[in-house]
């Protein structure tokens, strides 16, 4: 399946990864570390629209041995598992990175955090591919924030 | 903690990250849905060395509530469970991921794979940044064979 | 180790408790169930407290056949765990339970959860029972508005 | 949905919990840490039931965009987990709270435990709710004995 | 279910079982511990091909309350995290256990694990228990060499 | 490190280790699948042991590059685990694989798993290997019985 549109943005980035070592990917702990990505949650949530797309594409997508019936039950249950992996990695992400100084910068960032992880919560229910860009959506939000505390 | 060096190439990077929306993430699973990235794995692995940096600079990092006694069994605590999520993403990158064809264009994708596992197990025994750099490094190799399949 | 204090209200609640089944309590899940209890965190709260009220008391908690280094550094480990499972409980009642109406008449909600969370972090970096209280007093605070939004 | 039935007995309750403070809740580790409940067994028990209601009411309890059929194995997926944690919390309550002298007071400490667990796992094959009030009514037991050995 | 055909080999092995105390387990850890053993494996792969049987037997192998669809479903989510378990187990004992030693006296053992962990992961598609014995011949041919080393 | 004692029932056993093929393994599920065997216990049960003799030994059995308080710090933590896995293994094959008819036939069933899971929680207490022996001698004494049962 095709994830990544090729578009003109797309290639100019693909040229950057190759004259470039690749961006510096960032965790966490409560030790802490001070080692944060919010690329973690946004990997996750591109799992769950993948899968929304399988499921509508169920037919071609599947592999030969298995019903299209079977197929889908296997897509729910993985599907259910990415989005909590997205809650898990943002929730992290709000508690543990961000500070009352960022808050104060950015007031909306509460209510960012709880529209991505609900947003993660309806991807359980929803085979809608609309609804897991939605969910990347709000995750780039985030992200934009993140990397503007980190600029600072 | 410093974790990104500001290098020449490393600023041109930032700067790019603000003309180009952020680099597309992959993840994985079985279904399979085809979202994999080499940045799961390595992001884990920047913990295992920032923790290892903190280690030997316990006195200055850590909180000022605990002795430097508990803060370092609380570093190799984390540091094993990082460890091992290194070691996760890296077997299902392997594993799922990379095919037949993949390997008969890089024959050592196995040994690269099995000296970057061993590489992390041997990170919950070491608490020096060099070992974790190290990590670092053959993951970075895995990194830059998994984007040479991907141009393909 | 006594956690309860026998105070006069502890004692009215436990004649309570026999005169009247015990209180059903409430868990979650994103069917959604819409089972939900504070009690979870709070269960898991009481752990970490009474984990650094032993770390204290080391010495007259630990079995005998272990050293109490080693005594304290189950109670470290156990403690990040613990820490942990309040950190997720909170997290899911944040997000699964609480709308936008209750965030509406309660517009403290997102600060409190903040708090709470942050709380639960810093648990793992402190011994003091003071700390662990600290806890469990914004997990009140939190459990309150719960069981207000309940009696709507 | 209704999971606490308005009767005399629960509307006291209601009452004694705006009077006092919340009932002091309980868990545990090996450490052992001291803290104990059987709530967190009834919980998870809550929810299998509650999932058995809503599987039956299906069409009413899924939400807009997903099938009967789709909901119906989302309940399926979650009860499992919720009936795995049934069985881990009286598991650990088995054998890490209860001591000899109480199973001296109460013989029939391990038959319940083993029914109420062996309960936990039919819970899984079963879509009715009365199977679930069974695993409650078992859980109830258990509890009672539990406080018993706690006025001691 | 029958899952041993009592051929004569397998008598002759339960009688050896009766005289003999039973053979040592192994297992594993990073400490390491040196404790490891394939029949991890080998018993999750067990599960999965004896869940293959039941999928295709369901009629009779369900439980009396449960429809055909639903304990399909059930087989589904199990198998899975079966197949899982199976992937992880093997990728330990490659990681782990083995040494650049064994690597050199047996050069297949890398494309081994690959096909073993692959077999895994193609078991969450097949319901067919023709998959689930291949995927018990890989880890029988890696358990043969397993403890040919051991001899050593 | 030594773990198996060359006995001479030790080395019949090896004899025959090549002279059959392994021994089928048996796991579980709540599916059921019918795939049980108390080697799983056993397997991490001998972990246990080998981690409190590593404990003894920590001069000889550490890595260069660790001190002897981080070798033991690492030995606690991960014998906690494997004792955790211990008890996860024990409970489910007395819940799940043992029957009411069992029951009739071997009457200290129930008590043979608590004092078993009850001696793998000491076990986290204890660097002492004989303490692990004893969990050892607990699990075979199950293993007994649970072979019996088989062979009816």
């Amino acid at each position: 399946m095709r994830i990544l549109h090729t578009s003109v943005v797309d290639r100019l980035l693909r040229a950057t990864d190759r004259l470039v070592p690749p961006r510096k990917a960032h965790a966490h702990c409560d030790l802490p570390c001070g080692v944060y990505d919010p690329a973690q949650a946004r990997i996750e949530a591109q799992s769950v629209k993948a899968i929304q797309e399988r499921y509508q594409n169920a037919e071609k997508t599947k592999s030969a041995g298995e019903t299209v019936e079977d197929y889908r039950t296997r897509c729910l249950g993985i599907k259910e598992e990415r989005a909590n992996l997205v809650k898990e990695h943002l929730w992290v992400l709000w508690t543990d990175y961000f500070k009352p100084e960022h808050k104060e910068k950015f007031p909306e960032l509460h209510d960012l955090f709880w529209n991505a992880t609900k947003e993660a919560g309806l991807a359980k229910k929803s085979q809608d591919p609309g609804q897991g860009q939605k969910l990347l959506d709000v995750i780039d939000q985030i992200s934009n924030i993140f990397w503007e505390t980190k600029k600072a």
